[in-house]
């Protein structure tokens, strides 16, 4: 049994009419759904409205692997908090995924030691594919080369990370954008992966091979097998 | 199900009372029962004096990973089968993991576009220690860090690899000689596991910490996960 | 002083009337003006109709750097002449530059140990992004990001090369595309950088930015830094 | 014109007499004056006890690269200069070479996203050996392979570092000791490089080959050649 903790911020679904259209079951939800469907997976959800942000030593203790998004609250994520996730990856193995804004969360800045500042073009919407590059690697297995997202937000580079130690996906744009989409890493003990997918207002977490490529991410980095 | 297929050229086992001493029952043999006792992994074995070498399209198509020992007969394998083991590897996504002085067998040196060459002190033999470079990964699972092999070929560097995609283990040798032990590639759509540990006139492949890394990396190698 | 041998195979240019338009005086002539003008760098060209195809031990006993663009005359390179080349790179640390289509060169599929295949897109040709993912890299200095190509030929991942030690520049087509267009590797003793801007019917090397990219990854080749 | 900036804490100059004994000029002025003797390096020193740190916005304006070596008084670094040092190397492209105990500079985590944690054996002082993994590297460029270090602290996996994206040295220390001693990052638009000799009781800045590879570290930070 795989622990997953699905952490959205849920800021712009309590206000934007867009963004609850795309996720009328606020996002978090969306993305839990989805998961419970694999029985070897067992899903909690948090957001910023959870008692202690919904990250304290207890449930981090409980937890194999978090998937993090946020957007315009990362500055009300405190830093106690922040450190508590640094060190569950760092020093006890936990893995985290990262996904779309969370680029710029503060816990994915603290563990790449990077600005993890992007690009974005105008307009600021596009269609997209995503290429694998490692398609040996067991995050791109069983997905297509490459996937088509109808539209997304543009990330263009030059996105500032470092070389991942495994780049399984790269993303391309209409107008020629580029962006390093799918980022693996060992941080310490655990795992990381960045994944670029995922605007609030498009529901790019309903999309199959979105969810697959999510679905391997999570096994992943708890250095387990989907399917297996 | 994982289809091992044990390769080792078996020429030293027939001539050297050394070889005889460490492996009675020859190396091939040593390395098979002890995989066998997973139930999970299915185990063939061949030598170069297997009909056509042991290596055939049709014994490629049903075997999921190669375990590579070869050392004073690395000239007698035929490029022919050279190619099908590289094809297998970079075009099928067959899994290889070459052991000791397969460093400087055809296939390896074929995967790596190096000359793979190392240094070999004097004495030749010493104390080493298996250091673990990333405990997050799936190959260092359960691995104490470091682990102890009493005697050893002391293999130094430079050793000339590319830079793998993960180092996973370094060795250290009595003496203060150095070499990257545990090295992991992605290569086409296949992976690759240079493993270090394992001259024919010690009889390493019997020490528990030695296998549990052959076990994890022939589960990495297929992109499965040992215990789960 | 830079000793350079630019090596084309010249073959279309003898043929084809979009390559002779491109390229009126013939690519390596192209190539070889534009490196002249800086006076570090002393050059030399050689084709497939060079005596010994333009590669003796005695010429790469006097070349620092190679440059390298075949096409349609890969397998009319002898397998000694790949042989020479290899050598001079992983044993005496000559650098190579391969461009183009010659990521399906003899000699750069000898560095790499894979396929080195890659995909084209429907129709062929297509606007190019060449985007900068290491701004510090001394390749990329001085260089603007993006770097925009008017119509190239699109390559397309998955582009079965190993994972780079240093992924300098990432190409987005126009309709999506991507691929790997600047990747640098150790091998041995030598560098090697692969590049991928070059279509024969386009006059590509023509271009500034291409040439100060060429210009940066000469000096990168032979560890000296451009207007140092 | 290289502008340095050797920044030594100068703690233990003060009260130990071993430190006092190996560095009587206090280890700044050490290693200022043999960078001195290169005339395209112009040095200037800091330590904790200069105004500001002696790290202000018009002192790094003005500095190329960093020396950065502290060990009992990482934490009288105020948050504010490491914000500095990070925005400098990041986003302005300066370089910071990392010394010897620096491996827990507060700069150091700062720019790895990991612990920098290490093991010390006991005893804690041995010979060492360090061993070059990239000889084509502008870092390794003339130094003998291994270096001969008579004694120093031994530095023992496992070290919590993220990958780098070139390890250009390993260390191995008598007893089997292993230590990634020379390590090599980007860091957005500048470079990192972390490199172990220095303890304050052995006069390892006097050795030639450590001064040699760190004037090729410095020339290496800054994107310029040594000797060139």
């Amino acid at each position: 049994m795989i622990k997953v903790l699905v952490w959205c911020e849920n800021i712009q679904n309590k206000t934007q009419e867009d963004v609850k259209a795309a996720y009328p079951e606020e996002m978090h939800n969306t993305i839990a759904e989805f998961l419970r469907a694999d029985p070897n997976i067992s899903v909690s959800t948090a957001t910023l409205d959870s008692p202690d942000f919904g990250v304290t030593d207890e449930i981090l203790a409980n937890t194999d692997v978090v998937l993090w998004w946020g957007h315009v609250g990362h500055g009300q994520v405190p830093d106690e908090v922040v450190e508590k996730l640094y060190n569950a990856v760092v020093k006890k193995g936990m893995g985290i995924i990262c996904l779309h804004s969370a680029h710029f969360s503060k816990i994915f800045k603290r563990l790449m030691g990077t600005s993890c500042g992007l690009a974005i073009p105008k307009p600021a919407f596009a269609q997209e594919k995503l290429w694998t590059l490692l398609p040996g690697h067991p995050i791109a297995a069983g997905i297509p080369n490459p996937v088509d997202i109808e539209m997304e937000e543009a990330y263009n580079e030059f996105f500032d990370i470092p070389q991942p130690d495994e780049l399984v996906f790269n993303a391309a744009f209409a107008n020629c954008g580029s962006f390093r989409a799918g980022a693996a890493y060992h941080r310490g003990r655990g795992k990381v992966f960045y994944f670029q997918p995922g605007h609030e207002t498009y529901p790019i977490y309903r999309q199959k091979e979105i969810q697959d490529i999510i679905f391997n991410a999570v096994y992943w980095a708890n250095n387990k097998t989907r399917g297996q």
